[in-house]
């Protein structure tokens, strides 16, 4: 964790294993000092499964966010990440086994609009997976990508809440307006019909580590496939920017009317599990 | 031009033109000061269309990159076309017309061994492109992606020839081998059946800015489309890892034979022009 002080309910959580199959220990992966510390803590610095889960979020029109704000997402998303298998790789690789997984996101598929750097750090690490993967093979370590959709966190609760109260300094009235207006609304439509819980993102990453051959990608929301295979079916993209760009835009009344069809049929009433995970 | 000493081939191509229609300026992407002063030399600060040339090459085992070597790349080929995009949107919003042309590379749609940070920085570009997209068609301003293939430049031959003399410090005997001895011979052979001239991307970027309804995605070189491809066929991502791994270690035979395939098909003797540029 980067802040121990938060580690009552994970420390509750694990009741009697604390300190025996959990150890928590302080880490920031955006700080090459405490990478070092934390992993010269390990026996042997000896990282058998490599999960990367720290990350942060940024939304908002681009113009007013200031390039020092966008290179910490990418210091956290994107860097963070890559430091963190450099300095594992060798060990793997000595051994022969080992297994890194990141959580990445459906953004690291498919950009949405007010995302620009968010999605640009998911991708980016998406691709740097993609080389890695088929060296690494040659030495029996597998790499995978878990692609979770919308979570319904703490955490992306209060970022909204923040841009919505937030004057975009820089920015016209009218790139203000779509994002008050169509953006905000829509997201946490989006949020509060296809969101996930993190628990559900947890449970498929375990699913992916404990797998005899670990998959390369893994989509944990099943309903977010066909929106990240648009730009598959037409190689100029113009069909993808399009659909995205009338969704938003144009055809605002049958998006709603969409995602309440997908909260009816995806409901608990009708089945028990509609989504694998 | 980053650098005004070497304009003098351009001059030259440019004749009577210069100071008329071609008017060279000094350029830094990675410099927030010359973007300013770049952008505050031209007439009314206006841009019609922006396209984003600058970028820098990286490859080799990730163990023997310093973290520092691997943010520059992120500077010129993902942040200096950030920066750029965010210093001309406000007068293209204002003006309500405009073209964003990014030279990205088939390495921005499909990740390639031992290019991990490269390829991360183009895929960067690409998913930052998506978001914003669909939110520029509002304002009737487009945004275009050209992905080359391989294109043979001085650049990319000084780049091979010097990675070929590294020593790769902190990387293992097996993954150097890997690198100089199948990576390397492989990249070679692939630069000189499939790589393009410049002047093919350059007349293909014109072209697509030619274009009443800009396409979003053009890729240069028609052969590479199945490789970019090959990831859409499976979710899981395992196709593609598992391809590119068997064509650079299992079958270096079928390899070498397809790429002696692919320069009969596509050399001159046969047709006067192959690949749609």
């Amino acid at each position: 964790m980067r802040d121990l002080g938060k580690s009552g309910r994970l420390e509750a959580e694990a009741g009697v294993l604390l300190n025996k199959t959990l150890v928590i220990r302080q880490l920031d992966v955006t700080s090459e000092h405490s990478v070092k510390k934390c992993l010269d803590s390990l026996p042997d610095q000896k990282v058998d499964i490599l999960v990367n889960n720290a990350g942060m979020g940024q939304i908002g029109p681009l113009e007013s966010i200031s390039m020092e704000d966008m290179r910490k997402v990418f210091e956290t998303n994107f860097f963070g990440v890559v430091h963190l298998v450099k300095e594992v790789l060798p060990g793997m690789k000595k051994r022969g086994s080992g297994h890194i997984v990141v959580i990445s996101s459906v953004m690291g598929l498919q950009g949405v609009v007010f995302n620009d750097i968010y999605a640009a750090s998911k991708f980016a690490i998406e691709g740097f997976c993609e080389c890695l993967a088929v060296q690494l093979l040659k030495f029996n370590i597998f790499v995978s990508l878990i692609e979770p959709g919308p979570v319904n966190t703490e955490f992306e609760m209060k970022l909204m809440g923040e841009v919505s109260r937030s004057d975009f300094p820089g920015t016209d009235a009218e790139t203000i307006r779509y994002f008050k207006e169509i953006y905000l609304p829509s997201a946490h439509e989006i949020f509060a019909s296809l969101g996930q819980k993190p628990d559900a993102v947890a449970k498929a990453t375990v699913n992916v580590i404990g797998m005899n051959q670990p998959v390369f990608r893994h989509q944990t929301n099943a309903l977010y496939t066909p929106l990240t295979a648009l730009k598959y079916a037409d190689n100029t993209g113009n069909l993808s920017v399009r659909t995205f760009y009338n969704l938003l835009f144009n055809y605002g009344t049958l998006f709603h009317m969409s995602l309440g069809f997908l909260r009816c049929i995806t409901c608990n009433c009708f089945r028990r599990r509609v989504m694998p995970v």
